[in-house]
C-alpha cells in the first residue's frame, strides 16, 4: 500500500489552500455558468500535477459552452450506469434493467454486491459492465469490509466498484482514516476502476474539495456526487467544483436525480463524464419509463 | 454449515400453513390489544417445536396486560441498545453515546462496524456490549461480506451484531438465499448473538412471516424490526406478530420510532425484550434530549 508520511499535515495544507482559492471565489449559482471566472486556477493547479491547468480551462470551456449542443443519444447512452440498488430489487426487476442496459448500450448496470452473479451472468458476452456498490449507501462498515466485499464482487463478476466515502471520518478530519480506506479499496480492485461517492449533500464546502483531494491522490478513477439514498442527488454546481478540483485525469459521474435528459445534458456540460440514473431509458428514448426510484 | 434439504420446499409449506393460519385471524389493529383471539396458536405451534404453545400463550398474556404495569427505568435501561447510526456521526458524538451507555446502564451501543474500534475501547471494562450493524441498511451486500464484515466487527470488540435480511431476495422468494445468508452470518458470529433486522415496514403479510421463521430457522437470536433507514419503523402490531411467530425462546428487538417511554412499554408489553433507539436517555429520565435521528 503506499504509504504517504504525515498525510494529516499535507491534507491540512491542500485544504487550507485549495479552500481557500475556492472559497475566494464567487461560485455562480446561475444553472449554465457554474464555475467562476475568479478562481484562479492556476495557482490551484499546482496541487494535481502540470496536465491541470489545460484541465480548468477545458472545464471551464465546457460549462461556458451553455448546454445548447447536445450529446448524440449513442454517446449519451454510453455515459449511462443503468442503476437498480432498493433493496427489494427482485431478479425479475434487476433481468429487466440488465435487458434495457444491452438493448439501449448503456455503459453499465450498477447493482448491490449481493446481485452481482446474477447480473454477471445475463451482462456476460455484451459491452455492458456490472458495477457493484460497496459499504453502500452509508459508507460506514469498516475498511476491511470495504476491501473484502470489492474483492469478492470483483471475483462474482463486478468489472467497476463505486464505494462509500466515510462519511463520519471525513466529519471527524480523521483523514488519513478516510485516505487509507478509499487506497485499499481502489489497490484491491485494480484493474477495475473504483468510484468514490463522496455524498456531497451531506458536506460542506471544506468537506467536499478534501474528499475529492483525497480521492485523488488515492488514485480512484472517479468521484462520484451521490449515493441517491441521502437528502440530495447531483447538482451542476458540485459537478463543476469536483471537476475544477480533480482536473481532466480523472472521471466525475453525477448520480441521484438525473432522471431528464436536459438534467443528465446540464451535468455532461458542467463536467460529468458519467451519469447514474434509473431513468436511463427515458433519458435515451424520451419515453417516460414507469418505474420509479434509484 | 447446518444443511437443509430441499429448504424450498420446507419453506413453502411453513408458510403456507402459517400464512393461512395467522390470515385466517382478525388481527386487531387495537394500539393495546394486537393478537387476535381467533389465532390457532396450538396449530401454529407445531412448526417452532414442544415450548411454542406455552408461548404463544404468554405472549397473549403480556399484550392483553394493557401497559399498566409500566416497567421500572433499570430494567428498562437494560433493555436498550442505545443507538447511533448516522453515516455522518463523529467521534465527538460516538464517545458521547458510549458515555451515556456506561452512566444510564444501557445494554449495548450500536454502531456502523467502522465505529466499532472506537467504540470497544470506550466501553471496556464497563458491562455496555458493543453492536455493530453488518449489511446495512439495506441487507443487499453479498453473504461473503456480511460474513466478513460481522468476523472482521467481533475481531475488533463487537459483541453483538446486527445484520440486515436480504429483502430483495426474499421478494424474488429466493428462500434459500435468504436463510444460508442469516446462517451463515450466525455461524460466523459464534458465541456471539445475531439479531436478524427484518425491515418490516418493506414486507407484506407473508413475508413477514417466513423472515421470521427463516431467522429462528437459522437459529438467529433475535429478531428485529427496522433499520431505521427506510420508510416505517417498529409497530405494536409487528411486535405482536413477531413475537407470536418465533415463540418466547427467540428475542424480539423493536426499532426505528421508539422514542418515548410510551411507546418503549408498548413495544415491551406487546413482546419485545429490547429496544433499539438514540432516545434512550430520555426514555429512561423523561427529559428530552437535543439530538434527534437514529
Amino acid at each position: 500500500m503506499n504509504k504517504i508520511d504525515n498525510i494529516e499535515g499535507v491534507i491540512e495544507q491542500i485544504t487550507q489552500k485549495v479552500a481557500q482559492r475556492l472559497q475566494q471565489a464567487t461560485v455562480s449559482t446561475k444553472k449554465e455558468s457554474v464555475v467562476s471566472e475568479k478562481i484562479d486556477y492556476k495557482n490551484t493547479s499546482q496541487f494535481f500535477g502540470k496536465k491541470t491547468s489545460t484541465t480548468f480551462q477545458h472545464s471551464k470551456n465546457v460549462v461556458e459552452k451553455k448546454v445548447e449542443n447536445s450529446v448524440d443519444s449513442y454517446t449519451l447512452a454510453r455515459m449511462i450506469d443503468h442503476t437498480l440498488l432498493k433493496p427489494n430489487a427482485t431478479q425479475q426487476q434487476l433481468a429487466k434493467v440488465c435487458q434495457e442496459a444491452i438493448q439501449y448500450n448503456f455503459a453499465t448496470v450498477c447493482v448491490n454486491s449481493s446481485n452481482i452473479p446474477f447480473v454477471a451472468s445475463l451482462l456476460q458476452g455484451s459491452a455492458v459492465l456490472p458495477i457493484a456498490v460497496i459499504g453502500f449507501p452509508l459508507g460506514a462498515a469498516s475498511t476491511e469490509a470495504k476491501v473484502f466485499e470489492a474483492k469478492e464482487a470483483i471475483r462474482a463478476g463486478a468489472r467497476e466498484i463505486d464505494m462509500v466515502i466515510n462519511i463520519g471520518a471525513l466529519k471527524s478530519k480523521n483523514y488519513s482514516l478516510v485516505y487509507q480506506d478509499i487506497l485499499a479499496v481502489v489497490e484491491a480492485s485494480k484493474p477495475y476502476k473504483v468510484k468514490v461517492i463522496l455524498e456531497m449533500s451531506e458536506l460542506n464546502h471544506d468537506e467536499k474539495v478534501i474528499a475529492c483531494v483525497l480521492s485523488k491522490t488515492a488514485k480512484a478513477a472517479f468521484v462520484k456526487t451521490s449515493t441517491g439514498f441521502s437528502s440530495g442527488g447531483a447538482t451542476v454546481e458540485d459537478i463543476a467544483l469536483m471537476r475544477a478540483i480533480v482536473g481532466k485525469d480523472m472521471e466525475v459521474k453525477a448520480s441521484g436525480g438525473v432522471n431528464t435528459r436536459e438534467i443528465a445534458e446540464k451535468m455532461i456540460a458542467a463536467g460529468a463524464n458519467r451519469i447514474g440514473t434509473s431513468s436511463g431509458v427515458s433519458i435515451v428514448t424520451g419515453v417516460k419509463a414507469e418505474s420509479k426510484g434509484y
